[in-house]
């Protein structure tokens, strides 16, 4: 399929009349055919004004349809076959088996929620019948359903070109709750968002679904966004990025005239805390295997371990060790864009020129559009002394708190900001310390883990991709996983309806 | 039990340390003893500060303790007798049947939750069991349960001195969902509040529980609100009140260094539309109902009919003169507080000054601290052109918006803001007409009901009292019924965790 660089506004391709760009092959900086052309403001609030006349029609498809839609989305996604592998590769310099397993994934995801769709537990219907004699007052019929809470504006994130972007994560639930969904493209990856947005559209007019109910939008820049988190159509957001973008969303969504939820996943630096037991026993091992967590996809996962805690001592020692030999063989890595490798470049820089942290490892150096992981080390005074230290470095950096005794670990623990993940390493005569510490730790983060590192990210029932700001904006929710689905839906009530008039869904208990 | 005006913080009465000051009996405008002093800003941080202490106990409470807590209270309630009806009475101005029912549904709520803890569903256990034989890579072990947000700060509303206040909906629903609660006391019901407030105190002791699980402050102003909302250990806000004072807590909530959630209810007109077979049939007898609706409790509810929406005709005619003549007979009644009243007759004044209302009938004038109902009439065109048309005028108002046709109606019911509720008046022949509209309908307000008034609120599973911005903040939530415990949870996943290390609920599936 040629990719035209055309927006897809109302089931047609439609060329942008604003500012053109290219995507950038990130190992060589090489600029990739064709131009995509960005949307202005009237052919964003065409696509907002399409989706919210899509909606009335959208939101009361039947399950079945609903779910059909979203496998047929999925078969779509895979009949495009070698050639979204090799955009997407080309686009992101991420390898052929993460994009294949990433494609699998995307799709797997559209698959559970076309499941949990037909399940139809979302809707949440409750039935407290009439009590006519009743008194002081009668009762009346009272029937409620989560309805869909109407347009939602997505954002598709540079680190998963597929499962967290055009018909990703946020995209595949929202649709599940009967919400409309108008993408905003990252610029990163135009092409391969160009494929998949096309699958999106051809299952919509596949399934006789309003052309409204997808849409596809460019722009290098961030005005399409803005516009889209403003229009008064739009009555949701989806997004994963940098704190910066997220919170500059939130800030649009909270002074619209009716303000809207925004699901943002921001910054996160997964503290790791090892507790003395297992240090003792298994320090070396723990280092070798968190120098690979670290590394994984050159450590362009929001889950990406970069924050160590542990005691001081022989273990804490075993364990930097022998992370600090992995790391020193780990090969240098092309990142998504050569912006995200410059702003890792200066994290990096930024750790080896603060006066209390020392540098304990870096890897191999590579072209000069790869990055070279990083490990360093600081005290918990100083940790504590400077919340920049704190920071999220997007990329394999990493920085290991060596706390004096239990009360400092117990105090760098107590200046966390919110966290999707902390992980814990524990062996048997760390329960009693890791238990003490547990309630600290559920108040920080959405997902805690023993004795792994947060990076492989389950889709399933009992996942929270989440956490308490700034690590989302919202911790009451997910992003992966099928309670991510409640993020687009809200009750409503129906007080003694007739049978007629009622939703589907309510007429029989 | 003599009031004597302190604070309770620790468990303690404490004297607050800021200006003090004294309830006004709305009746008569006399002042009531004793005084009250507000809290300084060390008082709200000490208050914060225990309530934080307490989360990690009070949060991990068995289901049952939580559940005899809550029946503890609602107990001590029900011990205060008399002396709480007649304070109450007299702090309001409300009669001695509504407060005697509102104590009803006061301890009714808390033994629903009693209810809902037991029954343990709000912690949404999920469990994903490990296959460590998956390919190509093994499955941890995964489960996932709600737990409590935090502290939360909860302000009494001046309109339901009980059942909105110190030991309402939105402590109730924080208490079952495991959150500490710290009460800002509504300043027209003082005296009401120390009596609830000693039950809950006492409560808590006799349970064995933190004594930071709970603490009542005084203030007459705002500063013990601003500042609670700002304290980093409060996690969630639930407020009752005008959009004003809503959306200031909102605004000082997204500036925090941590945002946090706030549930505040603030302003609804509750539109009901006439449709013309239900006018037509019984138009003079919804006119009846409706003004009995409007005038009940001197229209001092958040679900009262403010706005009528119908088409011109003879039926609209019979619904107005009815409407009229039943209202002309109403009684003056003592509005909660002089401030109140005051904001009361200037709506009116500035409905009536408005040149493109006129009239329509008016109530019995009172003493000087009462108010008289008003019926005011408007065409559609003259109410899409003024937007402060939409604005609530607290008490028994009520315009009735004249439309030409349908679809002036639609154009109408298009420009509304969010509501708690939207009531349909329909006959046989208006089901088609109806149908219609209800998507439109149901983006606009919480709760939708059929010939009948959105006056009563069952406290019921199926309930909602929430609704779209400006209705509330946070249109995906209630704040009444059992779904309103879930606006203080969040999900946390825990992987695979030992046995000992998890928290009970999760160790068997």
């Amino acid at each position: 399929m040629a990719i035209s660089g055309d927006l897809l506004i109302g089931g047609a391709s439609i060329r942008g009349a604003a500012a053109p760009f290219s995507a950038s092959n990130p190992a060589d900086a090489s600029t990739m055919e064709p131009s995509f052309a960005g949307a202005t403001r009237e052919q964003v609030e065409k696509a907002a004004s399409l989706a919210w006349e899509a909606f009335p029609v959208y939101k009361e498809t039947s399950l079945e349809d609903r779910a059909s839609f979203l496998e047929a989305i999925a078969e779509r996604i895979l009949a495009l076959g070698d050639e979204l592998v090799l955009r997407a590769i080309d686009e992101t310099g991420l390898p052929r088996g993460r994009i294949e397993g990433e494609r699998g994934r995307t799709v797997g995801q559209l698959r559970l929620f076309a499941k949990e769709v037909r399940d139809g537990n979302f809707q949440e219907l409750r039935f407290d019948p009439a009590d006519p004699d009743r008194k002081p007052a009668a009762k009346p019929d009272l029937r409620l359903r989560n309805v869909a809470l109407g347009p939602v504006a997505v954002f598709g994130a540079s680190n998963f070109p597929l499962a967290f972007s055009v018909a990703g994560g946020d995209t595949a639930s929202a649709l599940a709750a009967g919400c409309p969904v108008i993408v905003k493209a990252h610029s990163a990856h135009p092409g391969t968002s160009a494929l998949v947005g096309k699958a999106v559209v051809e299952a919509v007019a596949a399934c006789g679904l309003p052309a409204g109910t997808f849409a596809l939008l460019f722009d290098a820049g961030f005005e399409v966004g803005q516009t889209l988190v403003a229009d008064h159509r739009v009555r949701a957001v989806g997004f994963t990025g940098s704190r910066r973008g997220g919170t500059a969303l939130m800030k649009i969504a909270s002074e619209r005239k009716q303000p809207i939820p925004v699901y943002a996943e921001m910054s996160s630096i997964n503290p790791v805390i090892l507790f003395p037991d297992a240090l003792l026993n298994r320090g070396a091992e723990i280092g070798k295997s968190f120098a690979s967590s670290l590394t994984l996809g050159a450590g362009q996962f929001c889950t990406n371990p970069g924050l160590i805690i542990a005691v001081d001592g022989a273990g804490l020692d075993a364990f930097i060790g022998s992370a600090a030999a992995a790391l020193s063989e780990a090969p240098a890595q092309t990142m998504l864009t050569g912006g995200i490798c410059e702003a890792y470049r200066k994290g990096v820089e930024r750790l080896s020129s603060a006066s209390s942290v020392s540098r304990v490892s870096v890897g191999k150096e590579g072209t000069p559009h790869q990055a070279a992981a990083a490990l360093f080390e600081t005290t918990a005074a100083a940790f504590l002394a400077d919340p920049e230290l704190q920071e999220e470095v997007f990329g394999a950096a990493g920085l290991i708190v060596r706390c004096k005794d239990e009360n400092e670990l117990y105090g760098v623990v107590e200046s966390l900001e919110g966290q999707l993940t902390i992980a814990l390493h524990i062996d048997a005569d760390d329960v009693a310390a890791a238990s003490q510490i547990l309630p600290q730790l559920e108040v920080l983060a959405g997902r805690l883990l023993v004795n792994g590192f947060g990076t492989g990210v389950e889709v399933s029932p009992a996942m929270v991709h989440g956490g308490p700001y700034p690590a989302t904006s919202d911790g009451r929710s997910t992003s992966v996983g099928t309670l991510a689905i409640y993020r687009f839906l809200r009750p409503v009530s129906y007080q003694d309806f007739p049978g007629a008039l009622l939703p589907k869904a309510l007429r029989t208990a």
